[in-house]
């Protein structure tokens, strides 16, 4: 008799997004004929840079032939995107990596919810709340989490809370994790570590033989100079973290699909009799079995973006969204509103007022302004009595809910 | 203390094609006039049909303007897609399904690895032996494998043999698993089940509430009438079977990275508690976890294989493989050797003469001939005294290979 895996059956139907539609599909039917301006999705909104346009016609063109035909290239990445990466993402801040401690992926999402199959179920984890729920969902479906108690937070995982009290800065738990997750700078409040603060994480990591899951997906938005790029910028990084990395928001691939992981060699964690096993290994043995690499051209379109050209285009998407979240930011706070975030990254966490909780707020801003956020309590219990706006709007329609903004009696 | 999933301790290294790489490089060193031919590895040497490369061009252009730029998809895969599939897949042989019951994916070795995560590790898992590498290797890791015994075979296990003594044709096991791969058209035997064989399968995974997990990645190469292109054409298989489809060797996508999955909403399997299961449900939970869909421009590539034009072009290849399959098959048959599959498959299955070992016959073949199959053993016990060889070449090298093989005292 087939078995389901039952952790499964912990979990509730994604709920966050399909709550928020019904509610705006609720309003439009009162109000026809508003014009509704969405803040709420993390996905962007410019087309692709030309370079990137370019290098897949001419991609698409060696497919077409049989003398630059490619089939089945490595699990692992083509050998001209993975130096590429190492050369500007690395080397310049004077990381070096060897190739095999770089794995192509089709997306961040891929890799931070598959990165579990490598890692025991007896693991304790920790995340800081409120987080990106694959995170959370996968350690369910991977009997890590426990169960679920009322409060919304899972018995087995650690919740680090991040809120305007502790100034978004996770304070090391009391009970001892295993493996924890930070993503900085950080979806969805939009905050960053210093250098400084990181450092202190890593130093913690290595003195309990803990594994760092540091998702970076949004490095591209950091401005301030004291903000890490990567977390191997810290001092014996590269002994506790896996770095995750994509070009989902940083060049507009979230329809193309492309990123990567790091996996250094020197990170090794243990098995029961406490021996050191190398995770790269063990994480080249799960691309090779159930991965089959990503497309070539989406590889050359990602080599592309670090060319020149490339790089411009890109830094121009980037001022584009990071103008956007200026607006909002600076804004949002003219009128009263405590704002968080949106200098290192393209989300503004908001404060709701009075307060109001996270629902209250989304439909407040929903019926009497017409834009739609979402609410944080949807990314964890620390996350209510907040809003999460995001800056990949049309520049148009942010400044338009900017106007609507002004005046607002919160 | 972070820990690592011990299962993947019991895995070797990826064991197979690095012998072969090893071997054939100590030849050349010996041997550097030699002109080899590669008929050992199943990737596919002709390019992309021009309605796909047109496809992937317009869908390029489409990715370069704000109107018609796509970001994040569905995780599912595009409608577009899902509706030709359905279409053209399924209702030309009477078989109907809802649009949610297909999952577009980057290839069926994710799905055939991943589909393991919504399955319970207490499953017993059964396979023909031999076999594609993935199915057991996930296994393994997944914790369901057991030990590996002297003999090679996993403790845990339940292993089909499939050989010239039973026709290939897998027999019902004594000991009844809970879940079942089959592979048909078969890789690596190129073997294919009759409607009637399959039946027999369905009725016992019905009777025994039995998972199957049906790969036909190989299903376009079918040419006699009586072999079922879905397991969906057997009735009542909704019931009890996940099909795998792919476009990698249906029309050279194995660079492009497209497949699909049908998980019927009529499939069930089991709590502990007895209670059925919707494995729909539960795949889609673990797709929208872990998966952020295919690229767009890859969905539109694979949109372009049922037009008019694709499925011509699509055919030319098929036929240009298969007449090196024929090929293989006639004349190694003429010299003697006995030979299986190649009528509906890709693949030629050899058996190595007088009773030598599948390495051994592979070295003769490389030293004697300048030919590069694939050991037989490598794909499990009952591969032993075989060898596989791909029709995947360019015919030019394939007949160049028949005519070394003429008169070759085997």
């Amino acid at each position: 008799m087939a078995l389901v895996n039952e952790q499964f059956l912990k979990l509730s139907e994604s709920y966050l997004f399909s709550e928020i539609t019904k509610k705006v599909n609720a309003f439009k039917v009162i109000h026809p004929e508003a014009k509704v301006i969405r803040l709420g999705i993390g996905d962007v909104t410019l087309p692709l840079p030309e370079a990137v346009i370019d290098a897949l016609h001419k991609a698409v063109d060696e497919m077409s032939v049989s003398e630059t035909f490619k089939g089945y290239g490595p699990e692992q990445g083509y050998r001209f995107l993975i130096d590429t990466i190492i050369k500007h993402d690395y080397e310049t801040r004077g990381i070096s990596l060897d190739p095999d401690e770089v794995f192509i992926n089709d997306g961040a999402k891929s890799d931070t919810g598959n990165i579990g199959d490598i890692l025991s179920k007896d693991n304790r984890i920790a995340v800081t709340d409120p987080v990106y729920p694959v995170y959370i969902d996968s350690n369910v479906m991977g009997c890590r989490a426990g169960e679920k108690n009322e409060d919304g937070r899972w018995s087995n995982i650690v919740y680090i809370p991040c809120n305007a009290e502790n100034h978004f800065i996770p304070e090391l738990p009391e009970i001892r994790p295993d493996v924890i997750y930070l993503c900085y700078p950080n979806n969805p409040t939009g905050t960053a570590l210093s250098k400084k603060e990181l450092k202190k994480w890593v130093n913690y990591a290595i003195s309990n033989n803990i594994l760092i899951l540091f998702d970076a997906a949004y490095e591209a938005f950091i401005q301030e100079e004291d903000v890490p790029h990567s977390i191997y910028e810290i001092k014996g990084a590269k002994q506790v973290a896996i770095e995750f990395r994509s070009f989902s928001k940083t060049a507009g691939f979230t329809g193309l699909r492309c990123g990567y992981t790091v996996v250094p060699k020197e990170l090794k964690a243990f098995n029961f009799a406490g021996d050191k096993i190398s995770l790269n290994r063990l994480w080249n043995r799960r691309q090779s079995t159930k991965f089959n690499g990503t497309a070539y051209i989406v590889q050359r379109a990602a080599e592309a973006i670090y060319t020149p050209e490339g790089k411009v285009q890109t830094k121009v998407r980037i001022n584009y969204y990071m103008r956007n979240a200026k607006l909002l930011h600076d804004n949002l706070k003219s009128i009263g509103l405590e704002v968080f975030g949106g200098v290192n990254a393209p989300y503004i966490w908001v404060k709701a007022p009075k307060g109001i909780t996270s629902w209250k707020f989304f439909d407040r801003l929903l019926f009497e302004r017409h834009i739609i956020g979402t609410p944080g309590v949807g990314f964890g219990p620390s996350g209510e009595g907040y809003l999460r706006l995001t800056a990949f709007g049309k520049y148009e329609d942010t400044f338009e809910a900017i106007e609507r903004l002004k005046n607002w009696k919160i």
